[in-house]
């Protein structure tokens, strides 16, 4: 027998705080990519079980709701489990629980399993056990978001560095939110918080790839980004504020 | 009585590693950093303490000597212990060592205490006991070095945003760092380990601040920076490599 949801527990380290002392929305993304890697470690397909086989997990869509970042040395608690599961993708969810078990935040996300060399997406239902942990339990947040091509104005431009690249060599995740979260100002963060961001992973980008970060901004509290590498889209994001 | 010396542990984390599986050398200094952070606390002369009185610590040099940089999910400890203080600075140690506590490096460090409001340097000895704390005892490295201005071709230019800023409202000492460690390829790592770096902070940077880094390729693997903002000179850094 299998326990379907579990809890993992973190306490919010200085490095990962901004100048408000609250964990910057990068840090609190890579606390849930860190979750969802323990539990499906635990589950018996975790990343090194599918590097073994020259496979990976590739986190596709990603959607985070949060009432308040939570402060430097707070302890969270955050929930997962995997919703559902399709030949193509399979989608995971989260609960962000403060110190005295109060939800605080969710957070639902998309992935697929990819070949390490043809970098093409791979049959789930060929994972050993997988469906066993298909709970069919949601969160009360919209799904991650499809997110439309985004033409506004380039507002920054650079090549990608040693220290944007992670241990699959192309970019880390981290980099693309810590990208579009540079767009507001101090006074911005100060007045406003992040409500609701969403995420399309659409393509790697790798190391000395010409990035180009283009921006328009809507109504309503709510920019949007779209991340082109050499050309070719990588990623689009939507984040909604609300006065704090 | 007080412990002169006293040891930290640490896991090397999935968020701190390079392409290499190994701490980067940014990481790698933020935990001497917290280490410092930790001694000075637990001896009454920390951050906190430090700000209720309207004062804060300035890193000024800092020299790093590493055989290999430890890698992801390794164990290290840390200690520390500070070797000497006069009115205006004070010298503080680092001994790493891996999992068998064989010695892996060595850091040193110098530090002044600034006013917050006017910046300007204070009496260390007005501080309550840290003399109690000077045990006189080196490394067998060489002092951090004074480094000499860099008139080499600029390699990189961009503003100051909301990642670079840390909860002191300046740039964060890991930032240097990485746009230091930024301008080697992936190729450079690969076949070179850093074996040495000297860092002099000078002046802080600000949110929004113009940032030009200058490089002057040295000869025997040495690499030398300088770090400007809106002209002005904020850092020096010194990088020597050596084959793999």
């Amino acid at each position: 027998m299998n326990s379907l949801r579990k809890k993992y527990k973190f306490e919010i380290s200085p490095q990962t705080v901004d100048f408000n002392y609250q964990i910057t929305l990068a840090s609190l993304t890579d606390l849930l990519l860190t979750t969802a890697g323990y539990n499906a470690e635990e589950n018996g397909f975790g990343m090194r079980k599918l590097n073994e086989q020259g496979l990976s997990w590739v986190l596709l869509r990603l959607a985070i709701e949060i009432e308040k970042r939570p402060f430097q040395y707070e302890n969270i608690e955050i929930e997962t489990w995997i919703e559902s599961v399709n030949r193509v993708s399979t989608n995971r969810n989260f609960c962000i629980r403060n110190n005295e078990g109060r939800v605080i935040g969710y957070a639902t996300s998309t992935w697929a399993m990819i070949d390490n060399v043809s970098r093409r997406a791979q049959d789930l239902f060929t994972l050993d056990n997988i469906r066993a942990f298909e709970s069919q339990q949601t969160v009360p947040i919209e799904k991650p978001k499809k997110l439309d091509s985004c033409s506004g104005e380039q507002i920054d431009q650079f090549k990608t560095k040693y220290s944007h690249i992670d241990i699959n060599r192309h970019v880390n995740t981290m980099r693309y939110i810590e990208w579009v979260s540079n767009y507001f100002s101090l006074e911005h963060y100060e007045t406003k918080k992040i409500k609701r961001a969403d995420f399309n992973f659409m393509s790697e980008i790798l190391f000395g790839d010409e990035v180009t970060i283009h921006f328009l901004n809507g109504v309503d509290n709510t920019y949007q980004f779209e991340i082109f590498h050499n050309g070719k889209t990588s990623c689009r994001a939507k984040l909604v504020f609300e006065e704090k």
